[in-house]
């Protein structure tokens, strides 16, 4: 990763890690009993709770088609937040960053499926936020990507489906420019400080499937552009090496 | 716990406990990183995740009284059953059986707390089903009284307040009657067997806080309620014994 | 009704009753002309209307099973109260005490009923406060047991259902512990002062149908609880005499 | 009332009366213990509860005026009409004609009210309909008046006002065009198979309040409009009477 | 129109208009290039724009009937007043006025319309007020009598319908009363200070659909209500010939 | 803009355009009466209306500080779209869409406001779409910066402001991938053809504020992500033109 300029390694992150560096991932499958499939995924202290539920079926304006649906929902737990956030369902509405995000999900995690070979099946990924620190979404496309796969398994093993309906694997990461420096995958404070962040999503072979970037303070010139796209080509292969060894497992 | 008839052995229960003996229960605190208090509470494979925050300042109908307030609400994962139940903040209200947890877990924590050496604090416990498997409002109450009481030494050591909020402490099971049988704390496949389903709250030291029993097939009788409340002050007290321990850890 | 401690006499009630009387009750039936049954039941100066609805069918998800339906709603009036209360309607939302009676009501009446015999229909009770003064939600239910018993004679007489799908009546009753005495069928100037406050639903043959207990102070112990039971066994002994007098009329 | 063509009197109406005349009204007042003022109207077997709740303050865009404020809210009980009608608050939304009558109510009260002799007092009047059987609205604003008047006297009987906040009465009525016939005051039989249906509100002393007719059918020509506006003031005039002498009783 | 006396004119109206002449109207037909029908309105600086929306079906309860439905939708632009006025969409309620505005407007419309030549077809209307002038109701309905006039000339043109389903033409119009004087068409600044407020609504051949006339300050009494009347028959006439042209344009 | 392959010329757009061509970029300023700001843009068929109303004050979480606000909201009239799409006040709910885009457009202007300079006021946006043909959100950017440059023109003229609180100016474009071709500004007949889809928002000196780019067929590599990136900045250059020319007419 060369686009970090070597000058930025002085005043370094502030849990030390290198501008091109994941966090400490952890993927942990089956972690409920029910669900088809449950994955706590871990990003440092981000913890989400990724549970995959399949049903026979789909929605009404799919029936009848042969083919299948995968859709996702995102929350924070009230308590997840330094400050505690309201309930969406006490405030009766849904806030348009939840509704963002949860339909960024959906759209991550439909790149790679393949709607015919799954046949009129549903499945429903809900990603809850148990710990908030910096990149919730991108660890819930990451893990739910797991729990997806293990529920296409699931759904194999029963006979609900024989082929692949899995073209690939998604994962994604956060970028952004601190003090002027691209940096990988940011915890809370260094996302607050943050001019420029960007959430990549791509799949396991390279491709990009979402590219999100705000300039949160001064706009962004193309050359940042570019080396953000690096940096998050670089994590997203990372992370896809651990889906794999935790799919493997 | 004598109100049990030995008869009742043959058919056992499905995991083959004594009518009056809890599940596995696991209290693990600290479990997240931010919050005053943070407990994974498990009776078997019921998991409540239960976060109590601390803010300064009250509701503005108790602001200038001197008095703290303690609240709760309860909610279920939509992964956490069986069958994926939507949730709350999409249907864009909070349920009827919702509701009456929330209000239940907000009523038995505050039986045991001191409002005016509490202060003019705040403490709101979230009680977020991750699975569901029986007694999910009890295993709450009981999870939740642990965070409350870390919370609490949480505002001590910041010197947010200096007296003893909590009298006492409080703790609950569910009790049941199956095919004629009174048993202690059901899981799901006996919940739902049951002809008569109570839910018992508990101080410390043996009073009682809420009883709330139900016919769900059969009227019962008061010989049956006489048994049910025995097992029920059974089941309290082990639980009691149970937070003692974690919190003494 | 030995419970009562007869030292209780001189401090007496606001309204002179001896602790294990009830007020003085009033059930009119036939208070409207549409409905299939309507009751207006008095407990004192508390007045709740209660009308019964039939329809033929059941929800969806009873659909083909042969089996009928009974639900209820509870609701206040805005003016039924000394301070007048915002409409449920106008909020958006129904409150968790509205939707916790309404479900209690509901259960109480299903009790009785055998859904076979009801076939599939349909009988929504809606018990509507038009004034408050303790006990609403007693005088709900025993006053809408009522209007169920002339919606169903009112079925019979136009052979929409020809069985009993009635299998026993019931009815509420309040109890409470007031400076230490226990106290049937509280007004609302006893209700807000009680240690302890129990709502009893009862079987027109004595056996249990709901029991739920809640300290609003100290918590209570078991000999309270029991003294409790039995001044609520005594109230609902009572009603069932008076239901069936009216029905008689 | 000559408007009224001798030629209808064959065909009749379906209770014997006039095609000028009211059905029996009964204005009860008093009929709540609590409220400042309560009044049960009956227009035949139209029944509505009005209630008037008076207490100091203004809503916050009229604080500090000197100025009073007068509102209503209007709703139909669900066992009200034939078939059942479902809860607004179960809904979670208010309709467009609950709106609309509402804002009828508040209108044509305020049209007698004097807010700088109410001072900073508001008056919040409920109006509940019982039982609907045609000519809700009128009935309310009929009944709302008196309880208006019963509240302004509580309050001048506390002490919270001494001069005379109300201008006048007010009173309304229904009036349609049937077969080609105009009546006064439809019950429903009449009310659906009007051709146009007309509610006018009027003050006692003659003059127009609020005039609002819609061609439920075939539109109406300007002789039939002038018809129906001699009707309404017949009726209102008589409507009057009563409400005084309700109010003398 | 006589009845609007000499000796108003020195006062006159801001915009030097006569007391019984509209304010320059424009009916701007195919403003928008998808919709059946689509029409700017412009009363003044009043502008609404009225979409008509067809559609094959009808809603559920009136499948079958062989009958059309028509209904229509009335909102306000954020920015089309004053003082911008929130979103009803970001409230989640939609306010009294607009429910009353849009059955109004829906129920105007019906008055012209043969369901059965219609066929099971929708006409869906929308009107929007892109700047409000004053009359956005009474602009509206003119409006959308001409949008669904070329909503049903697009319906034949398509050969979804044969027949004629317009039975005559609507328009509207709001006269009102400022300081004594009867006038046509109220701007804004008239509208606030009317003391009567008066929207009339006719067919094309001078008969009435609604009449819904206002006290905003004091009651108006027969001669004045009679007053407007005449005014509102000179302005629908006035509009109805409008419409013709636009039409015919 | 080299990007453009040269072979895609024979398959040709639908509009005959350049692959790296605007549509017909109309700019009106001044469209309504009494806004600070109102613009109707149309790119193409599409038409939104941006209307910029100024109020003094701020946010209550921003009081006391200085600094100004600066927000907007976006939505869709319902006969804007070729079918026509329910109102979101009506369903009671804001969509996902509709809160993430305007959340985009308020990101997108903040980008090039000083707060400080622009004082304790707040300029809202609303952009409503009256015809949508493919581009809404990038039209409703580029329109809305020209209603915000004439709202703060107006506040300057009021004396609320005298400093300069825009930092520079902003606007957005479409871009995306049909048939492996690389092509600007999309209409809609276009945009749902597209494999890949990116909305950008730049600064009028060539920055990046937004990059919002989804796979909707297959992923993206990288080289294509450049070319469209490419096309972008074209686009914008010339719309920041265009802003330029219609501010100084």
């Amino acid at each position: 990763m060369t686009a970090t300029p070597a000058a930025a390694a002085p005043t370094g992150r502030p849990d030390g890690r290198a501008d091109d560096e994941l966090r400490p991932v952890r993927i942990s499958r089956g972690w409920l009993d029910h669900a088809a499939g449950s994955v706590l995924v871990e990003f440092g202290r981000t913890k989400v709770l990724c549970v995959a539920s399949a049903s026979e079926g789909v929605p009404r304006w799919r029936k009848g088609s042969g083919l299948g649906w995968v859709t996702a929902e995102y929350a924070m737990l009230p308590g997840s937040t330094h400050t505690r956030n309201d309930r969406e369902s006490v405030k009766g509405r849904i806030g348009g960053r939840t509704h963002e995000i949860s339909r960024l999900i959906g759209r991550s995690l439909r790149s790679v499926v393949d709607y015919a070979a799954l046949g009129e099946n549903t499945i429903q990924l809900d990603c809850d936020v148990l710990q908030a620190d910096g990149g919730t979404r991108t660890a819930a496309i990451t893990g739910a990507y797991v729990a997806l796969a293990d529920a296409v398994a699931h759904l194999r093993s029963t006979g609900a489906l024989s082929g692949e309906p899995l073209t690939g694997s998604v994962a994604a990461v956060s970028v952004g420019i601190i003090d002027g420096v691209p940096r990988l995958d940011l915890p809370y404070v260094e996302d607050v400080r943050a001019e420029t962040d960007m959430n990549v999503v791509m799949t396991g072979d390279g491709a990009f499937v979402e590219v999100q970037g705000t300039a949160e303070g001064a706009p962004f010139v193309r050359r940042e552009l570019d080396a953000l796209l690096g940096l998050a080509e670089k994590g997203c292969a990372d992370l896809t090496r651990l889906q794999r060894e935790a799919l493997d497992a």
